[in-house]
């Protein structure tokens, strides 16, 4: 089976354009088969709605390596296992034979891995003797067995250059007490949070206060931790992960969330912080909840992100030629600094549908912050200011056409 | 009196700091005086809490032209009038006296005019012969009497990119109806709520639905539309003003607000309308609060509005070198397209206190977008991407020692 197959799955990052624009061009180098795309993920395999990947013209397939989001479209189907679903396994197995696919390459997180691995099996189950390769993908950086994913970089990037220009604009204005909360993604994790350190703020400025979905949120304790702020400095900057919880488990944005809208969509920690501070403190409360902004800001990408995001393409297709299945592309750290790094591969079994936490002992609880440590890890992954092309004012972000089948 | 005093007023924006830089070198080039600077605005003046702007070193001016947000400090305090507050104008008097001020530079909005209408009378009562020039600022664009304000150029910019890019994602993940809100600043006017029709979006995205301020909303008539764009698209993008009111001229932000909070500060208009959505259309919703974020983001700032920032100021030290006083530095626009403009100015009891319109005929109710003439208008605004210094993955913010007295 001559073709190869690819598709994107969960959330979408800022890079996640760069990886597909790789992947099609390491595997126009690479084979003589045809580089099909599935639209909206494992659906778009389900459904029959593929795309010529390969056929996508050269000036295209560079707009979509700047594209953040929405180049290809990527969903939140996963791959049931065969006896909760042999109906869709037999779809999945009919339109692979169809189009003569024998390279599967799926670029997801966590829960997409555990689909890669249920893709070998359904390999296995009707001998199609697919190489199935996983890429690695989120912004949330929990995926196991990788020293970091594509688009994690750019969003940490992205929210720490947002909370410095933010802490600024607050600083600027705090002639009385006042309090700046940025709410970050992480439901679960704690990664993203880690902005609050990243951002180089000058000493003279107070220190946010990170709230971690590791830490337990003792209210009481956090109140105290603000006022102290207000002593020396007027103002209180707090990053918020959307995922904290109470001492009963519970996430503290749930809560009230439940209370309000009868809902269970998560978010609106950041505001029910604020609403404790005006309660406790009695100050003013500004909250920023950049929501899709942190994940699909392209204009704000690392450069070593892209790197990256490109690199696990370029080596997924080396390891298909080799013949390899059943591995994620990961990323090694060799070195801190100079930061260097390559890619290798891990088995999807080893890591499918697993997460990856924030070290606890690289937070500082004290000081609601992280450590060096944290921070030795962290920094190399936003370096560097890509290429942006502008028109008129604006990044161009054009519609890809793909072309069809 | 051979000093002049410069200081910031009411919310700061991107571009400030590109106003404060430009207006220090030109005083140097200009006046044999120092140029000293208030800390936090008005009050820095009462307070006497001056520094010595035209000190600065060269490195330094360099950065706070760079710099979003807080170089110096602003502040919301304005000047009473007599009657109200006689005290109030003595102090200022004796500070202006002791630093030999006699020229007065207020960088502000349409309150922070008056303010500088009032030192106009203050030195008349006082004799103090002051020349006192009133700086453009605020990114809500709604000073009178000026084609724009340094400001709204670059939060425009930094929403509408915002959007492009979260409209991407959005439309990545619409596999099934889902909308998007993007809450933008603008408790009375639309300025900055246009973001939704500069957005350079592709014509097979749905279009924006854009919630002015200016018209009233109409929750049914909003729920058609929103459904109207799941029938072609599957996905729906919304940018919503914080400002927006129903019927009863009540802010529907604040009717949530005060129900939930028991306080009155405005913020969750985009929560508000996610809530109506999921209640009447049973879909999910994200939404986005950038808050500080669209009026810091220096890293997204617009060429053109820095340029102004930059002119505003030049401007304001030749009208002193004239004599001018009770004027405020406008910019006019010449032409459309190529875009020209000069700066001129206009009398401070012309334009304090009024607030400027986004004009009604501009807005196209039926299509929740507005008219060409609105983008002819708006979009020469968000033209060029200026120099950024960056430093290890992130701009070069540094802390402004302002040198003392």
């Amino acid at each position: 089976m001559k073709n190869a197959l690819y598709f994107q799955s969960g959330g979408v990052t800022a890079v996640i354009g760069a990886t597909a624009a790789a992947l099609i061009k390491s595997h126009r180098n690479a084979s003589e088969g045809r580089l099909f795309a599935a639209e909206h993920g494992l659906s778009g395999l389900i459904n029959n709605q593929l795309v010529d990947a390969s056929a996508l013209p050269e000036s295209m397939r560079l707009a979509l390596s700047q594209l953040p989001g929405g180049g290809l479209g990527s969903g939140r189907t996963l791959l049931a296992s065969y006896a909760d679903n042999p109906e869709q396994w037999h779809r999945v197995r009919d339109v692979l034979i169809s189009h003569q696919i024998g390279t599967i390459y799926v670029n997801g997180g966590n829960g997409s891995m555990d689909t890669a691995a249920k893709l070998v099996e359904l390999s296995d189950r009707f001998t199609l003797g697919l190489s199935v390769i996983g890429l690695p993908k989120t912004i949330d950086n929990d995926l196991e067995g990788t020293d970091t994913s594509p688009g994690f970089g750019s969003a940490l990037k992205y929210l720490s250059v947002s909370l410095m220009e933010a802490a600024r604009d607050h600083c600027a204005m705090a002639t009385k007490p006042s309090v700046f909360i940025l709410e970050v993604m992480g439901r679960h994790t704690g990664w993203l949070a880690t902005c609050g350190a990243v951002a180089r703020l000058p000493t003279q400025m107070a220190s946010p206060l990170i709230l971690f979905p590791e830490v337990m949120f003792d209210p009481e304790r956090f109140v105290a931790a603000v006022q102290a702020s207000f002593t020396k400095h007027n103002a209180c900057v707090c990053v918020v992960s959307e995922g904290i919880r109470t001492a009963d488990g519970q996430f503290y944005a749930q809560q009230n969330a439940v209370a309000r809208y009868g809902h269970e969509q998560l978010g609106g920690a950041g505001f029910a912080v604020a609403q404790l501070l005006r309660e406790k403190v009695s100050v003013k409360v500004h909250v920023a909840v950049p929501d899709y902004l942190q994940r699909a800001a392209r204009h704000l990408a690392s450069a070593t992100d892209i790197e990256q995001a490109e690199a696990v393409a370029t080596h997924a297709v080396q390891l298909a030629q080799e013949g390899q299945s059943g591995v994620m592309v990961n990323i090694v750290r060799d070195a801190n600094e100079p930061y260097a790094w390559h890619c290798d591969s891990v088995r999807l079994a080893d890591i499918a549908n697993r997460e990856r936490a924030f070290p606890l002992d690289w937070i500082d609880q004290c000081a609601y912050g992280v450590t060096a440590d944290a921070l030795t890890y962290l920094q190399p992954l936003i370096q560097g200011e890509p290429h942006q092309t502008w028109r008129d004012g604006l990044p161009e972000y054009p519609w890809v056409e793909w072309p069809r089948i």
